[in-house]
């Protein structure tokens, strides 16, 4: 089993578009999936999984979809929280596009499976911490598996350090409809990959 | 078309057990497929390719093993400069486990394609760089492509900065029986995919 798993729950604009919705519709339709899979993790005995919300490269994106996937990373972490789990969000907090109420979880608080919830992060940034003695990041452990939805084949600047020797597993399946099943064909397959880590 | 494209060229041992070879006689086969690849890539007006040789985790595996592989890479990168390259080897020349032969290619000579080769390249020593001022693989560009060989879905610690937006491609043959048709898939397989950098 992986001790530590990252997602990477791309799709919500393709989603929506293809649904007759705007773009910006999709991401409130991926809060409810995030809760199930982190049940899911938890159900299983995961120790610690790390979430993709948003980066600092995405707030580039019109402001109508900038603030949807804000205020639902928001209404994600805060119900996080409530259900119970050692939260800590990542990201960078001194910008304004940082938002407000999760600037409280910058230090993780609560108790149960670790999640991590990348918001506002930026892999430059992350990285940049290494000039003064640390990855920004350095509380998030090594990955041994990451997911990821919507097709793409890629990392697309999460987690690069705790990325290294990670197994990569894709879903071509929309982010919004996630289902359980994916993730027990995830573990499947992880079982199934040879880790020699270099050695 | 990528700009620059990454290689993992795994399997060489898989490859000669499944032929009734000693597992390390399985590296020499994987030079003359190098060799293939770099003509591949400059005919197709590729600007700069990166091929992982061997890491300094590697280096821990037998000593037979190291030894055929270390000396691989020498022969390997030998011939690519007769043939004309602007090559550059990336890896820690400090160490004893660093080959004599390619400390000259420490700095970039020769002109002509780019061709950047790992050898006794780790990712930690890699980043450490960046207490001082910069990626010890600084003279490396982001790369667009990352194709590997071998089966395995994960990056191993191959340049994990400049990876942060690559596609990733993976073929399931060993590295051994590489194959042109390989290449020109991968580069099909590029063309259709999306990539808009997180914006």
């Amino acid at each position: 089993m992986p001790r530590h798993i990252g997602f990477i729950p791309d799709g919500n604009r393709r989603w929506a578009v293809a649904r007759g919705l705007t773009k910006e519709a999709g991401y409130a339709y991926g809060i409810d999936p995030g809760l199930l899979l982190i049940a899911k993790c938890k159900a299983c005995g995961i120790a610690e999984v790390s979430i993709y919300c948003f980066t600092q490269d995405n707030t580039k994106r019109p402001a109508i979809q900038h603030q949807a996937f804000s205020e639902a990373s928001v209404v994600f972490a805060c119900e996080i929280a409530r259900r119970g789990a050692a939260l800590l969000v990542v990201g960078d907090e001194t910008s304004a596009q940082f938002p407000e109420t999760l600037k409280t979880f910058r230090q993780r608080q609560g108790s149960g499976i670790k999640v991590n919830l990348l918001v506002n992060y930026g892999w430059k940034w992350d990285i940049a911490g290494l000039a003064n003695g640390g990855l920004r990041s350095d509380e998030v452990s090594r990955l041994d598996l990451i997911v990821r939805w919507g097709g793409g084949r890629r990392l697309s600047g999460f987690l690069p350090v705790q990325s290294v020797y990670a197994d990569i597993y894709v879903r071509e399946e929309y982010w919004p409809d996630y289902s359980p099943e994916h993730f027990e064909q995830a573990l499947a397959w992880f079982k199934n990959q040879d880790r020699t880590l270099g050695g």
